[in-house]
């Protein structure tokens, strides 16, 4: 498998990340992860968006233009391409590079990119969750990047697994819910869709976004609004996104069974339509 | 200079981190930073009982023992002689090694455990500090923990240095003092000392740990006890602790000026008594 390390390709066994990068070794960085339709990533300006945001954040100049990784991108798959299947994702991750001992940055250090494709598993039909013991920080300066800082999550996706569940959903530090370690949260209440706001916490996901600006034309009300456990615990339908699940409906919350709701598949239908339509920019 | 990487002596240019690290793409491990004396580790007990801590947390398996990881530091310090200046420090890092895409961990992942060392500057004789806007997260299974998740710590630092300040002072999500960047807080209350409990999500530092050890050695009452930052804005002196620091005065916390402490100077003696003890064992 081919990958791209700051403008250059390599065989992924002779890629090096250096030793004193900062991202290995103190977290200090953000990445995207998006998704493939005919070689074409969905919803790219949503994700450099989100990329920008969060370099601008962490005070990491991205010494590309958005042009210029979008042609990277585009040559990384066309590179790969022999063993790049049908459900396709690249992951562009940005830290700050390498640096001295300690958390100041060196003046001159150059930030570091590394872009990698990868084949997708199809997403499962649906899933279980629990709720997770460990709380998202909602006063963290990066509580709605995606920073990689994701140890948190990791602890919280081991927990479900040793419960038998899928994913973890977690609760802000303040008792109210968040998203799930890799997935932002949409819950049914009838025909009405409600999704935690940014200021508890959730990571400001790109699906997050598109479904806020699609659901209406799909007749759906939707609103950011915060949610509290018995809220969850009362739940009947809601489903999972991001870029590489999509729409995936939870059937199962804390052990209680879910449904999945009427209106689902006219969202989803929304969403893919908005997707396919990303891809044409 | 010379690393030493999975068990085997790099020249650090030579050194490669595989692009797919979880370290480097998730945050996915912990660290220790130790003081070395004489090419000795100083409190080594103390710094491979949270790395074990850490570990058992994340749920890797070290994959060597802590006197084969003892004999790779001194062999490291040995070949790094000439470069070495007197005051050096060896980094340790652990991480869940390699895998595949997404949060959940390859089942034959291989821990990569790296370390480094590096000449340590002289620490200032004291530092001022401002109180952060980012919260610290008391909720979290890794908040007492030395993870790689140092990037809101980064933020709090650099927001610190557009003060004017040295470092950067975080509350936790419910109001209480809990430590520096990288660094944990004692106050002076009269000849009585007071530290943040483990409870309000500092980090559970080794030199925290020999002070509460010592300090009653030096006649000097000791409280683990919540700080609220009124009790903070009143204090009339404080220091920071850590491996590399020691014990650091602060000379000023959110723009009041502070004095050292009449006991400080018995109490670093007696702190550095300790260390040196410790690096006989």
């Amino acid at each position: 498998m081919t990958l791209w390390l700051n403008g250059t390709f390599f065989a992924k066994d002779e890629a090096r990340i250096d030793p004193t990068d900062r991202g290995f070794l103190l977290g200090d960085g953000v990445f995207e992860t998006m998704a493939v339709r005919d070689r074409k990533i969905a919803f790219a300006d949503l994700h450099f968006d989100r990329l920008i945001r969060g370099a601008d954040t962490l005070g990491i100049e991205i010494p590309y233009t958005i042009k210029e990784l979008t042609a990277a991108i585009t040559s990384l798959l066309r590179k790969a391409g022999d063993t790049t299947q049908d459900r396709t994702s690249v992951r562009l991750t940005l830290t700050r590079g390498t640096g001295p001992r300690g958390l100041v940055p060196s003046p001159s250090a150059k930030p570091t990119i590394l872009i990698t494709c990868a084949s997708t598993p199809v997403p499962k039909e649906s899933v279980s969750a629990i709720v997770a013991t460990g709380r998202r920080n909602e006063f963290s300066p990066t509580a709605n990047l995606k920073t990689l800082t994701y140890l948190d999550q990791i602890l919280a996706r081991q927990e479900a697994a040793s419960a038998g569940a899928d994913d973890a959903i977690l609760l802000n530090t303040n008792g109210k819910v968040t998203c799930a370690t890799a997935a932002n949260l949409f819950l049914w209440d009838s025909n009405t869709l409600i999704t935690p706001p940014l200021l508890d916490g959730c990571l400001d996901g790109t699906v997050r976004r598109t479904i806020l600006e699609i659901a209406s034309q799909s007749g759906i009300a939707i609103f950011e609004e915060s949610v509290t456990p018995s809220t969850l615990a009362n739940v009947e339908s809601a489903f999972l996104t991001n870029s590489l699940i999509g729409l995936q409906p939870l059937h199962e919350i804390a052990d209680r069974p879910l449904k999945t709701h009427a209106l689902q598949e006219k969202l989803r239908d929304a969403f893919d339509q908005a997707e396919r339509k990303s891809c044409e920019l």
